[in-house]
Formats: structure tokens, C-alpha cells, sequence
């Protein structure tokens, strides 16, 4: 065994923890509450079948990469569903910690290649990062719609919060922001949005 | 909304259901059986960290594209662990018509994408359906390794069950082989794998 390779699976082994992190959303037949492994899976997926309504042209491969990895930290930091700016900014802090534990036990040319992409997405400036986090806000509407947004209505969520949430999609997939609209407005007729 | 749109967002909901498909395998910290969608999210990003030890180049798109949707056959198929063979052509034949139906919920030009490429993983000939397949049998072994072949344990598995499904590794990724065999010795060492 070389030493690469055991650094290799160290993490890949380490990663395996991501199924046990619970999130807010429930799956579409509401059995139980989604982990943020099979979330990861599910966002990948929709980035492929998806990829058309990137504004400009992506790299495929770096936005799949970007969702198959943005959640490790979460392994250290857990899944914070937060709207105030201060417990924000408390949680990407420890996201920042968790991203230098995790990806450091990789071999160092990964560490670095995977560390730099989790931080692009963190910072949502290039084309790849920008359409990554818009298919990160689309997963949970999609189960959002198929649940009657049982999750927005339990937690008492606001209008203004979602919009808040994923209004950038508007600009950053504006084919995609119809669907996603409609969904709000419904939920927001049906009482499980609080307007605010 | 536009009917293309609206048959990817069906397909895409339809596939959530992957996250109800339990697998035999179990957790790392033996919590719970693994799931399908968390199972597939943990090979595709395998795929991306080892990509090194494919034999000859591979498309690592086109590899993990193959392991993001081959086990979605399971929501209509489940996951059959068997060794017999008969047992396996039934499983077969499911998992054909399964592909059939679910892939066709997706626009057409999208639908024959996935579909042959499923049907490449399923063949096990090109370079990038023997990488994606090493992939598949990989994973578990880390889940094995990590929880003493408890799993192989309980259903009372066989050393030469165990060549039979993992010794391809030897001859599609020998770099990865030591490792496979390290893990499967040392079960039979410890009498988690029964000798035969």
C-alpha cells in the first residue's frame, strides 16, 4: 500500500459520514427526512439533465464536482437551515474549518484542486459556482412542490425568506425561474408560505 | 411552462424515490442500511478521487454520469443481492424494463443519452463502463472493511461468492486489487467470509 492511496480512502472513507446528516427537506413520499449524501446525488443528477439552462457555457464536470463535494463540511458543521445574518455567518465559519480538516486528508494536489472548487462555490462568482448554487436552491422546490411544502408550513417560513433564498435564481437561470416561481406563489396562496 | 421542461422536472421527481431503495450494505458507523441514492453519490465522487488507477484513459464525465443514473432501475427493480444465475437473469430482465420506463419520462433526445449509456454500464465492455463497474464493487468493500464484514457475516457469504463479484478488480484496476484483497483475506482470516 502506498501512501497516496491510503490518504485516498482515509477520506473517502471519512465522507460516508455525509449520510448521516439530516436536513430540513422530506422526500417527496414524506417518509423521512433527506440526508445530505443522497441530497449531494440528487443535485448532481439535476445538474446533467439540467445543464441547458446555465446562463452561457459551463463546465459540466467542474459543476458536478462542485455538488458532489460543497457538502462534506457539513460532516463537522452540521446542515443549519438559518435566516438571520448573524447565525450565517457563525455557520460558514465552522464551514470554513470543516472544508480545511476534510479536504486536507486527501493527497495535496487533490486537497488543493477540491479545497479551491469548494471555495469558488462558496463564493458564486464564476459561471460554474453560480449555476451550481442555483441547482442547490431548485432540489428542495422540486420536493417542496411534491409535499405541498409541508416543510415551509412547519417552520413558519416567510415569503420574504424564500424569496431571499431563491431569488437569485431569476438571474441566474431565468428559464427555470417560472417553475420556481410558481411554486412559491402557490404555496403563498395556499397559506403555507407566510406573507410577511 | 414548455412540455421539455416539464418532462425533465417529472423524471427528476420520479428519481427521488432512489432514496427509499435500501441496499444490503450498511453504514460506516453501522447505523442503518445504505440507500441507493447515497450509495450512488459515494460512487460517483469514488470515481472522481480515483480516476488515477483506471486502466488507459478514461471520460470521467461519461464514468460518473454512468454511476449517477445506473441504479435508478432500482426504484422499479429493487436491489436484489443474488448469486445465482437464474436469480440474476430475472433481476436482468427487471432492471431492462425498468430502464425502459424510467429513461422515457425524459425528453427523447435525453432519454436515448442515458439510456445507452446505461446500457454501456450494463455491457461491461467499454473503458469507461469497466472503471465505472470496478467503482460499483469498490464501495462496499470500504463499507466492509470499516464495520468487519459484518454484512458478509450475517448472510453467511462465501470466499468464492466474493471472488466471483470482486475479482474483476484484478484485471480492470490491478493498482486498487491489493487493497480488494487485503479486506477479503482478512475476512476470511477472521471467519467474517466462510472458506469453500
Amino acid at each position: 500500500m502506498d501512501q497516496r492511496q491510503d490518504d485516498q480512502f482515509r477520506f473517502l472513507l471519512a465522507i460516508d459520514k455525509l449520510k448521516t446528516v439530516l436536513r430540513r427537506s422530506v422526500l417527496s413520499d414524506q417518509s423521512r427526512r433527506e440526508n445530505s449524501a443522497e441530497h449531494s446525488w440528487h443535485l448532481a443528477t439535476l445538474a446533467l439533465c439540467l445543464k441547458e439552462y446555465a446562463e452561457g457555457p459551463v463546465d459540466i464536470l467542474k459543476v458536478i464536482t462542485m455538488l458532489l463535494l460543497h457538502d462534506i463540511v457539513e460532516i463537522d458543521a452540521g446542515d443549519m437551515f438559518v435566516h438571520s445574518t448573524e447565525q450565517q455567518e457563525k455557520q460558514h465559519e465552522k464551514e470554513v474549518m470543516a472544508a480545511r480538516r476534510i479536504f486536507s486528508l486527501l493527497p495535496a494536489d487533490q486537497s488543493a484542486t477540491y479545497h479551491a472548487l469548494w471555495e469558488e462555490f462558496d463564493g458564486g462568482d464564476s459561471a460554474e459556482a453560480k449555476f451550481a448554487r442555483v441547482i442547490d436552491r431548485l432540489e428542495p422546490v422540486i420536493l417542496h412542490e411534491a409535499t405541498d411544502a409541508i416543510v415551509w408550513r412547519k417552520h413558519g417560513t416567510t415569503h420574504s425568506q424564500i424569496l431571499r433564498r431563491l431569488g437569485s435564481i431569476e438571474n441566474d437561470a431565468p428559464r427555470l425561474w417560472p417553475r420556481v416561481k410558481r411554486v412559491i406563489d402557490s404555496a403563498v396562496a395556499t397559506g403555507a408560505l407566510i406573507e410577511d
